[in-house]
């Protein structure tokens, strides 16, 4: 019985998407177009849906996952040139474009357990039967994290759960210190990089990471190749370069990354770790665990291995030693643009990077098929006369595994045009079975949702949008019960809108589905053709649906009268962060006086039990009122001006002549560039975005607002009082500019 | 620098011992004593603590441990007859008193793998180095559940998770249906008779337990005999007696089970289980689920196996025999009484069990030594000359592991003569190093507030009530860091209470230390005298600890003028439950609103992946609002009764005569019967008390106000407007109890 309901469910889906097809083709009215734009323009949508063909994706992978493909290797040059040679092809003007990049390889791997018995690490990914790639050796990276120091070290061996700040500060109660010590930190919890750097600021000489199979093996679910995920020796290769200080090229900051280009030397690169990190898999790593003593780990640092996890340190006793080969490598982006009919000095960039750390099935190959087929299919259209009013640039980027590199480099060469002309970064990376995720800046939310109400998503027959609110709904998301909009997530960092965004302030978009595509094989070789092809996206239909989803945004931007920004959905999520970053005061404020209380109280020592060694925390300076005025005041100013320049465009779109369109899109094009600022955030000047970040201190993801929420979390209150100030100012400015382009509208439109 | 600063906070508290000893002497206030009664009786109490010796507890526990000691057995025998011995050596009147109980024991277990290969399970508990009693076979019960039914089945397995209500629910959403299917379920969330009888009640035809080490084996800390906790072959034995429905002896509820008591057929007891079910190991377990098949486990279900859980059906099949002995056994309580000098008709009963699984060193042993000992001392005080005024009766309950059998068989037998005569009920039973833990009956909230903070911690040196606040506050209680009194929980089942709290009325305490003393010998043979002394308490100064707090407990109620209850802390309590079970209702029909606003719009289909099989979820009925003013005027008048009856006894207290006393302490000491009816709980009228009771459907804990939250719980509007009225009225009449004991206090007082 249960069966059968299950099988009417899916008839029914079948049915919906018969009547959601049908209804999707109606006349709604398209951000930034007329009505009769609209019209065009979904009928040009229509012929570009027509256009897509999943069988070049699953053919494309197979060729461009066939050897490894890191940045400096054969193939990933040869993918790049193959790739060029498609995009000329489609009717595109096609070029690689090369960076000489640092990238370290590594020459020695050592990792053994010298006390108290000897065991020697394998550091293997092994050959797995039905992987047909997994056997191959040549030109393949092994397990190894990019911009480790060299070293050769041996000491005790100190287990530090995700090894993020609040690690140490449990560290810290239980008496450990790592000074002098290796530790061993499991994945997971924060961006990979701040694991040995964090470790090293308290003293750590070396640091092995892992994966415990509680986070990607087999606690969830069967493991490679019976199911998806991460299998005993199974790595997660990966780069510890600090990019939240700032990303590509370590030797390069702030220009491209050319033949001539002045260099830093390596000793003075501040973005290189400072001691040697290595990723094992937890069959290597159950040894080392199982030969820690010392306390038992606190309940939420303990794995899925079969052992009690102690803390250490010792009596399991490391020898880590490390060398690489620190030489220039060069990176080839392939960028091939399209020029535009109307507006050629406008740009919408569209990218994807190409290398992958072993053969990248799913990182980055699925989301890169896409993007090709999309480019593929509006070459076609092109070649039937239609053109682009805007010009469009495509690009696969080089090096983004080590550290962006390859889009850093380029947005750092171009930057000045870049800031000129770019009207929108859209990206994109791995892609999967699932529901539909969209990061990015919020003058867009609203028209990213206009476009996910026009995608249908494979399996189901409702649209993506439908899908993605029923999971948030479900999920447990009150809000997305009614709001009109599904919230787009902020981007921190972690792939190559980074540079448009944070640094030079385009407006950007990172476009992905995913969800249903679980697994561990991220950054190991068995990312490959194979598992993708039983676990990721069996059929491509996600990628067809992601070429369908950003081909779109990218046709509109492309073809739009007015560029499709609105400034509502924007002044409501920076509302949602004000009210955040004050909210984290008083709660802090509140949380350090009953901190105080109870260590006024002895509480600490008391609760805890005295046959364990244990070191009461301290009393915390107290946290004072802060003055939120200036960001409430330029708040509510932007929340005003947001609504009538919305609905100023809203009322008066039509009647624009293309004059005033050129006026207006010069203003819209260039608003998020008021949102950076030149000087940078405080300690990383190359971040200049003033309401996005990825966390500098804590290594997490976003952080909204971040010069005053880092502030505050840092208990710097004259500096919150500052960045209060500074940010206010941002906000001003951009209300300023929100403010011109509705008089821009008005004026115009009322005549 | 951190070990030295942990060191000076030893320091301190060794300061603080000297400091808090001192202050405890000073002359405070104690409930139901006139200033120099109060003083009298700490001056008793300090004799009464320079009595105690630990060595006793030591000499004891190691004596009653040393052979197996379930009911029924040898050695269990032999202790109820040595603790007669003591008991009449210390002064005390004591005698064995005899009831004949329904006890099975198993004579074959099978449990074996049938496919998709063979495995036979052990069944069996190792012999351990260094357990010097793991070896003794003789006399000794192997692992199984009592009351298990006979059986012999054979059928798919399906891992069911805790195989609570809940568990089921996700089933159904998979699709899952376990009739005529063998389930295994993991110990943990629930009493676990209710585990087979929820399978029973879907079906199954034979259950499996088993202890996974996430909840109490390696996952929590290195294993026995390294450490405490459950090693690969150590497994729980236990009761699957339908206890919710009523207590004790299966054939002969509500009656005492003397020899000649009139007696049900066994096939007609409903406490029975239906279906056969038995414990195993994990050692065992894994290869059962490893033979697992079907979807893997929701997040929530995994333990810590080296495995992916799945859930099923198939293609493990299972093979089930179960055959035990059906027999009548004697069951020896052992009942030692000092009669009062004053008020022999007014009795404080004060009990522990004594029979064990196996060599129970922690349960009970732990806790009978420590009332041992307290006997022992007040034999001490008594034979100096001094008496108590009322009463004692101390017990030590057979046959308590089963089902609280001796317990609740003798409060059957002597059920009018306690109704008549007892105050109080203290319970004790295991205890072990850590925490003081209370829980009870809420008109003693005050009264046990007032011991613990007379009671020094042995290893801290403030009292156990400082160190009971600390450690909610840490544990992120902020009620305690501003309420004068430390909550104490309300009792639901588990322990000898629960006759004569529940089924007769007496207001009951339950007492004991612990919470440093993890472990995972529980029910098992490793539940030794070599386990407890070195993790349960090694130096047994927290038996000492508990029998100060218990021996306060009883020596100030057989001694104080008036009976230390008061009822401002029990209206509190009763306020928090009514605002909880009409919080419980006002949220129930949020959720069941938005839940079917969620089915409405097919979200539960949508957001599910459609490659996995998913039953969606039905809408449910809506929740109509509810009448809760007659338990809302009952409770604001009981707050005004509760507030002037204790201001009543403060003042006036000094003042009384004793014929004032002794009618004030006939109707305190049976406020309590007024929260209980004749007619019981719906479907289970043993129960009677209705303020508190054991769950009946969910099989957890406590439920407060048990009519009402239930019925709330099982969606029964009817029952639940019944219930209310039913509630308020026994809050009406325990008003009017509180109202006479106020104008009894105030007529004599005012004179």
């Amino acid at each position: 019985m249960h069966y059968r309901r299950a099988l009417t469910v899916l008839s029914l889906f079948c049915l919906m998407t018969v009547l959601v097809a049908a209804a999707v083709i109606d006349d709604k009215p398209m951000l930034g177009f007329s009505e009769e734009g609209a019209a065009q323009q979904r009928a040009l949508e229509a012929r570009y849906d027509a256009l897509l063909n999943k069988d070049n994706l699953r053919q494309w992978m197979k060729r461009m996952t066939a050897q490894p493909q890191h940045v400096g290797s054969p193939h990933a040059k040869d993918n790049a040139e193959f790739m060029v040679s498609l995009f000329r092809s489609w009717g595109f003007e096609a070029e690689i474009e090369e960076f000489q990049v640092l990238f370290p390889t590594p020459k020695v791997r050592v990792v053994e357990l010298v006390e108290p018995r000897f065991f020697s690490a394998s550091l293997e990914e092994p050959d797995i039967p039905g992987d047909a790639t997994s056997s191959i050796r040549e030109n393949r990276l092994p397990p190894y994290n990019a911009y480790s120091a060299d070293g050769d070290v041996t000491a005790e061996l100190v287990y530090v759960n995700q090894g993020i700040p609040r690690d140490y500060e449990e560290l810290e109660r239980m008496g450990i210190d790592v000074a002098g010590k290796i530790v061993i930190a499991r994945y997971g919890g924060s961006w990979r990089g701040i694991k040995p750097k964090v470790a090293a600021e308290h003293g750590a000489i070396g640091c092995i990471l892992y994966s415990d199979p509680r986070d990607d093996g087999y606690f969830q679910g069967d493991v490679y190749p019976e199911g998806p995920y991460r299998m005993e020796f199974g790595t997660q290769l990966g780069s510890v370069l600090d990019m939240p200080l700032y990303p590509g090229d370590p030797l390069t900051p702030g220009v491209g990354a050319t033949a001539d280009a002045e260099r830093l030397d390596r000793a003075e690169a501040p973005t290189l770790m400072t001691i040697p990190v290595l990723p094992i898999s937890y069959g290597d790593a159950i040894e080392l665990l199982d030969a820690l003593g010392g306390p038992v780990a606190p309940a939420s640092w303990r794995g899925a291995l079969p052992l009690t996890y102690h803390v250490g340190p010792g009596p399991a006793k490391v020898h880590l030693k490390l060398e690489f080969d620190w030489k220039l490598t060069p990176a080839y982006n392939v960028i091939a643009k399209m020029r535009g009919a109307e507006y050629p000095d406008e740009w919408i960039v569209r990218g994807n990077h190409r290398d992958a750390w072993v053969f990248g099935a799913a990182d980055p190959i699925s989301g890169m098929v896409a993007l090709m087929e999309e480019a593929r299919a509006i070459g076609e259209l092109a070649k039937t006369g239609w053109r682009p009013k805007r010009t469009l640039v495509y690009a696969g980027w080089d090096a983004e595994e080590p550290g962006l590199l390859g889009s850093t480099e380029w947005a750092e060469a171009h930057a000045d045009e870049l800031r000129q002309k770019a009207a929108i970064y859209i990206n994109s990376d791995g892609n999967g079975r699932g529901f539909l995720g969209v990061g990015g800046s919020h003058t867009l939310e609203k028209f990213v949702n206009e476009v996910a109400r026009d995608v249908i998503d494979p399996q189901t027959g409702v649209t993506v949008s439908e899908r993605a609110r029923a999971r948030r709904r479900i999920g447990g998301d009150k809000e997305a019960d009614t709001r009109p909009d599904l919230r787009i997530s902020p981007l921190g960092s972690g792939s190559d809108y980074t540079p448009f965004l944070q640094h030079l302030g385009i407006a950007s978009l990172n476009v992905g589905y995913g969800g249903e595509n679980g697994g561990g094989s991220y950054h190991s070789a068995f990312d490959s053709f194979d598992h993708y092809t039983r676990f990721g996206d069996p059929t491509f239909d996600y990628g067809i649906a992601l070429a369908q989803t950003a081909g779109r945004i990218t046709l509109r931007f492309a073809n739009a009268d007015v560029l499709p920004y609105t400034f509502t959905n924007f002044a409501d999520n920076v509302a949602k962060y004000v009210e955040e970053v004050s909210t984290l005061a008083e709660t802090m404020r509140a949380e350090t006086k009953r901190h105080n209380d109870l260590v006024a109280a002895n509480a600490f020592a008391l609760s805890a039990d005295p046959t364990k060694q244990y070191v009461p925390p301290e009393a915390k300076d107290p946290v004072p009122y802060l003055n939120f005025a200036p960001l409430q005041n330029a708040l509510a100013a932007l929340k005003t001006s947001a609504k009538a320049c919305d609905a100023a465009l809203r009322e008066h779109r039509s009647t624009l002549d293309a004059a005033t369109h050129q006026r207006l899109n010069d203003v819209l094009l260039h608003t998020e560039r008021a949102m950076t600022r030149d000087q940078g955030l405080p300690r990383r000047s190359w971040f200049r975005h003033h309401i996005y970040a990825p966390g500098f201190y804590t290594g997490y993801g976003v952080k909204t607002l971040p010069g005053v929420r880092e502030a505050i979390e840092q208990r710097d209150w004259e500096e919150t009082a500052e960045q209060i100030e500074i940010v206010s100012g941002v906000l001003e400015r951009v209300t300023a500019e929100i403010d011109r382009a509705r008089a821009i509208a008005t004026a115009d439109g009322g005549r």
